[in-house]
């Protein structure tokens, strides 16, 4: 499938390696591509910056945010929260239309200093704001729980027994994000919450993920759902 | 140890019935107990109305709001969010301060429809207006995140293998606390979130919680916090 990436953080990096180690045709999305490749320091995680790491990937091109959207089948939505909805603007809503929009974004807030609070939270959700930006899109909210590695690769904690969700307003496309999910990245739990106002329970989530990330100083944790029946 | 426990819903009777088990001195506290006797009804759960539930022990007493928390050496708040700070403002300053208030509530806002939100969220808990409105008390918050029935037994679900929080800005409040959940309550993990600003994540967890019931439709579900070390 055709997937159009919008990001160069980790987020994004990680699943766009992941998605063409699947086969499928990436592109990364970009404000500028000239001044994002210009980039010479690390990332976030002390990983290569993004025009060494695309030197050993040639199958993954980094073009303007709207040449991404456009390319995908799928479009996938691996930036900041803040970010976000300028980026998704400048991918244009007719290359969004009708597509699947997998959001992974948070509306963190640093402008408190860390842990982070929410730029929106509790009657309203950064999934659901992109859903009223852009409703002839289907917008799939997932992964925003966990860090990168995690994203794609949950084996890596326990064997893969911990808990993804997933919520969303169409519910086929719900569908078929978990499958890929399970069947593509080998997540083995993932929990369909409903429509997409349960973005809001998500994104709320990630302030206690924070916030046990501040308490244990390691970013590889998820919760597991544990269930009587 | 003399507890006295601010309620009488089913939080509060599941906790006034463990901590007379273990053999602890419970008053629970109601605004007016001749009114909360007088009530016929089931409670939210299905169990006996308190009347009759107290029938059967006689070693815990239903007493007002100030004279329970004048008899606690430590207070538990089991009331429902819009109802806290009303009871203990009824309970009195002076039979709070000092004590270790042991508060178990969540801000939910049901006047949207179901599921809840909250009423205060993000920037600020229930938890730390509690301890703004007592500075002498020495607010820990704890056992939010689960259902009564799994708060005091957690040992029904999986063993026990699943993760309860507890945060305050008090450490030897938050060390007994976790000993009584630890040795009194059986749970098995407790992790210490840090100072009472955490009540903000996991009272917005509860969120989530609310929204994995309408899932799942079963109340007997915890997170189990799966860490790589």
């Amino acid at each position: 499938m055709k997937i159009g990436i919008l990001g160069s953080g980790i987020v994004a990096k990680t699943i766009a390696g992941k998605l063409a180690s699947l086969g499928h045709a990436v592109k990364l999305g970009t404000r500028d591509p000239r001044a994002t490749l210009a980039r010479s320091e690390p990332d976030m995680a002390g990983g290569p910056p993004l025009r060494t790491w695309l030197e050993t990937r040639p199958e993954i091109t980094l073009v303007p945010f709207s040449e991404a959207a456009a390319h995908g089948e799928w479009v996938v939505n691996a930036l900041s929260g803040e970010g976000s909805l300028p980026a998704l603007a400048l991918a244009g809503e007719a290359n969004l239309a009708s597509k699947v929009l997998l959001d992974i974004s948070n509306p963190l807030d640093f402008s408190r200093g860390m842990p982070p609070s929410l730029t929106v939270a509790n009657t309203d959700s950064l999934g659901e704001s992109i859903q009223r930006a852009y409703p002839r899109t289907k917008v799939v909210k997932t992964l925003n729980t966990v860090n990168a590695f995690l994203m794609v690769e949950p084996g890596q904690l326990a064997g893969g027994d911990h808990t993804m969700f997933v919520c969303g307003d169409d519910a086929p496309s719900k569908a078929e994000v978990t499958r890929l999910l399970k069947e593509g990245f080998g997540w083995k739990e993932v929990i369909d919450l409903g429509d997409l106002s349960n973005a809001r329970a998500t994104e709320m989530y990630v302030v206690l993920w924070a916030r046990l990330y501040g308490a244990t100083k390691d970013p590889m944790f998820n919760v597991k759902v544990v269930r009587a029946t």
